[in-house]
């Protein structure tokens, strides 16, 4: 890739990417913690969800996507997605000629260092937890750890539908929530970036014996390390920014994530990827 | 495209298509109701779902698997998909050598024979609700009937779950439907292929007095006219069959619609599209 001959500069954006709008509440916790950077975000609307793509089409698509971002100017890479944080991540570190990060293992290490009995659950996506990409994660740190996964397939939908508060949703965590919580887990990893938006109603039905983690949180602060790490934090006098970039026009889910998340994101502009 | 230089005959086997599994439910009703019938389906799994692709994407998607099931030696092509029916059915018309049914068409004309009261409700997922396309089909037979339609994106999700019979289910369905009720409707369209499995929750909700209209059955019978027409029924002393196969590897929901719909599917073939 010819990025390669070009110096990267502190001043460039950091370039995040999810298979769709789920991504933004990483891009969040970045603004919050990192307010000198620009962010320049692009939601494959097209062809979410990756969830159910194989694992090559799933590495084609993120370094498609990798390669708009650099053409933007990237000085790094955050794979805001857990699906392709755990199919993705070695081909982008391979090939992509700037850092890169996940969301996966930023939030096994948080789960690691807070979990007191060593017990440790993870919710996300049906193919987030048949990859199994937590587990190995926690494991490489920790084998000594036990870790419990469910499934919650209704929790995107729910947000998605805006329905943050309500008792349907609550219904629906207790659904999914019940057997994970008897079987003694202290610490409980989100493993979506949409499941942030949920984090009252999930912390409301847990209590406060069960430790929440926010993958996406525990990834802005891995962004901010090795930022540091490679001396490419933006200047403090730098005034931060965040443009979006969709690949199909957006749903009402952005209007959802907008206000949950108190983001302005502006006008949207259109990123062309091969459907 | 050179199927047209073959004759169609009888013993052609019913070509069925649908962007992901929903459209098992019309083969169901294709199976209960022509027996004879061969029956081969495609799910476009790889590249569900087709409401948030353009106009454009949703009719290349469409030609591409008809002319699949055209290689089948399909007789007819039966979109057993709401958004590939309001999309792109016209350019299927024009394009393929053989009859093309969808699902909306008999599902207006159904909904507009039961309705006493002249106000029909419409339910589906937020791309077939946006597309206005049962609007159109039903002011098109009756222009005086007045049409209210709701998007209930939950409730694909909620099946694909299998949670057909389920507390959270009745909820959900009361918190769509309590307004379309309300308003006064006599006769509700089940504009989604995947809604025929909530059937009973949904009557039970909705009482006597609401008639529901399933699109699929009413397309089965559609299917059954048309072959009639075309002199292409299969013989009375021919075994009905069903093969079906998909653009990406199933996943669970495939036995939930196995169950729910008492079909046998067999072993599930692979077709190939781009990605």
């Amino acid at each position: 890739m010819d990025q390669t001959t070009t110096p990267i500069s502190s001043h460039q954006p950091i370039g995040v990417f999810d298979s769709g709008i789920g991504g933004l509440t990483v891009v969040a916790e970045l603004r919050r913690r990192l307010p000198h950077e620009a962010i320049f975000y692009i939601g494959d609307t097209a062809r979410v969800p990756y969830g159910n793509k194989s694992q090559a089409t799933i590495e084609r698509y993120s370094v498609e996507i990798s390669e708009l971002l650099l053409t933007r100017g990237a000085k790094m890479i955050v794979v805001a997605c857990n699906t392709a944080s755990s199919q993705a991540l070695p081909q982008l570190e391979h090939l992509l000629p700037v850092p890169v990060t996940g969301v996966i293992l930023p939030g096994a290490k948080a789960a690691v260092a807070r979990t007191k009995n060593g017990h440790i659950g993870v919710i996300g996506t049906r193919a987030t937890v048949r990859s199994g990409a937590y587990e190995k994660a926690i494991h490489a740190l920790a084998p000594e750890v036990r870790v419990t996964s469910k499934a919650c397939p209704m929790l995107v939908p729910t947000i998605e539908e805006g329905w943050l508060q309500s008792s349907i949703t609550d219904a629906i965590i207790a659904e999914y929530l019940g057997d994970l919580t008897e079987s003694g887990i202290d610490t409980l990893v989100l493993g979506c970036t949409h499941y942030p938006l949920l984090k009252k109603a999930l912390a409301r039905y847990l209590g406060p014996d069960i430790r929440l983690v926010d993958s996406g949180e525990n990834c802005a602060i891995a962004v901010g390390e090795l930022l540091e790490t490679h001396r490419l934090s933006a200047p403090k006098e730098a005034q931060g920014s965040l443009q979006v970039a969709l690949t199909d026009p957006a749903d009402v889910f952005l209007t959802v994530a907008e206000e949950a998340l108190g983001l302005s994101v502006g006008e949207i502009h259109t990123a062309q990827v091969q459907k």
